[in-house]
């Protein structure tokens, strides 16, 4: 059966709504997108891109180009392209938990969200940290966030932390379930019953023996051994600096990297367009794409839909797993 | 006037040797170099590999495959591909310096250095944390290290310390110091007169205002204004993920990472093989090759001499450079 996803915008002020148009002017068959969205703005999109928009009703077929089911939502204030307003900061976050809530009623079987602009968010008196965890937060679950393009899916074990917090923020505990979490994503979602994640030492050339930091001796080390005798295949801890080396590389499923400045630079560089963000351990697939809102190029027509095209392919790709494994 | 370069094989049981060998199979015109070897591990090398070698002497010109100029020093133990005898650890360390005491007293031009076995070093009783340090400490000045391929150049603000140590070493005057030095070699010995140096956060994001760490609005923010009040041109902070994009990448002469795994993950995906290490701050040039001494690889034949010669040929031009504008 043909998955049904949610396609949330984002921030509407953002290039979020013209990538859903663009994203929707080719039917697939892959899925059926279900936006969760304010109308007005999809069509002030659709002008703004000269694309066709048909809004349809939520359980109606999207066969032409521009057809998309609409679960509509309203914002309070005006939206115009590069002014994200604070008051329309509650709809950006109904929207968000709206599409998360049909996933955990079952009604839906992905999100495939565009980008939220998070100071607009706070600045609408919402605390917010990132869609990922409030994502987490409203299913009550512990996640992993994966960054993916055709060359490397890296894996955070921290996320948005001050450099100067990482080293205390990783324990042996908090390892084991990134850890836990990624490898039952990859086995479950990816369709890799015995996925090899590498995980990269903390400290460089991996602590090197101990000369360079000793959370490697201290803590790695010992809960990798471990988890391999519980069976995962699990190498490492790596150098981070020649463990993304190409020839390496294809001998890895993912790379668990410990924090975020040391896995992203490397993954943006080696295909931003194509990358996505993908929540590992929510009990449905919901992936992002890997950009901002680009507040400056909203209604101009040239922000690129690469990166939300890639998010709904590899969703659908994701639930279309979970719905032929129970 | 041709530059003439040492070049020092490193440890003499690693890959340094054969490729110094690979190396002098043609006689090149940008340099003239200069070996600090022991002869007759340059030898067994060139037996290995089954190419033609002469050792000349100090200053008879290199015309024909093989030839090499050499200034001969002897290790004490018999040397054997792919087991570092920490009885020769006192000759590698003297090659180096030797070779940087050439430099320092104007007979040669610059250095050009093959892989070192740190541990082969310390366990020869000569506490060694590698040539960088080593060649820094003889001069007698602050140096920093920047890697280089054919797609960027990437200096370290800070090098081989534990992840939990960085925070607390950078400080406005250690970056400063690094601005500075970053800032001279590129105007002096790269020929950039007014170079673009990009300085990446910290933090995530930068810090994003300070949501993820003050440190760039402590430090590194007001640092930036000054230094750019005294006409360097510099970017950011900027965050160290979309810093690479390559879009981005083409505005920027270097990167300043703020850290080992911040930088180097990414420039080694880039191009691994073509990758060097360029000591900047040096009294003279001095680049090394950027990968290790591959101990398994020794004697094979198999290993990979791009890095090496990259290296020489950069050097020469560095040297060169300088030899130009006094």
């Amino acid at each position: 059966m043909t998955p049904r996803l949610a396609l949330v915008p984002g921030e509407p002020a953002g290039i979020g709504p013209e990538l859903c148009i663009h994203l929707v002017q080719q039917p697939r068959e892959d899925c059926r997108l279900l936006a969760f969205a304010d109308p007005q703005v999809l069509r002030a999109a659709a002008d703004a891109l000269g694309l066709p928009l048909t809004l349809l009703p939520e359980d109606a077929p999207a066969t032409a180009p521009g057809d998309l089911p609409l679960r509509p939502l309203h914002n309070p204030a005006p939206t115009r392209f590069g002014q994200p307003d604070p008051r329309n900061a509650r709809m950006v976050i109904d929207a968000l938990l709206g599409a998360g809530r049909a996933c955990l009623d079952g009604e839906l079987d992905g999100v495939v969200t565009g980008p939220v602009h998070k100071a607009a968010i706070n600045a609408g008196g919402i605390a917010y940290s990132g869609t990922t965890e409030l994502l987490a937060g409203q299913a009550g679950v512990e996640v992993v966030m994966m960054l993916a393009n055709g060359h490397m899916r890296v894996a955070l074990a921290t996320t948005h932390l001050p450099l100067r917090e990482v080293a205390d923020a990783l324990s042996a505990d908090s390892l084991r379930q990134v850890i836990a979490t990624t490898h039952a994503a990859l086995a479950r979602d990816f369709g890799l019953p015995r996925p090899r994640i590498a995980v990269l030492g903390l400290n460089p050339h991996a602590g090197e023996d101990g000369h360079l930091g000793r959370e490697e001796l201290d803590v790695v080390i010992p809960l990798l051994e471990r988890l391999r005798g519980e069976g995962l295949d699990l190498v490492g801890p790596l150098p981070a600096d020649t463990a993304f080396l190409p020839a390496k590389l294809r001998g890895f499923d993912a790379v668990l990297a410990m924090y975020h400045d040391q896995g992203l630079p490397v993954l943006k560089y080696s295909g931003f367009e194509q990358a996505v963000n993908i929540t590992l351990g929510l009990p449905y697939p919901r992936v992002a794409v890997d950009h901002g809102t680009a507040l400056d190029l909203a209604g101009t027509g040239t922000a690129d839909p690469s990166s939300l095209r890639a998010a709904a392919t590899l969703c659908a790709r994701l639930a279309a797993h979970r719905k032929i494994r129970p």
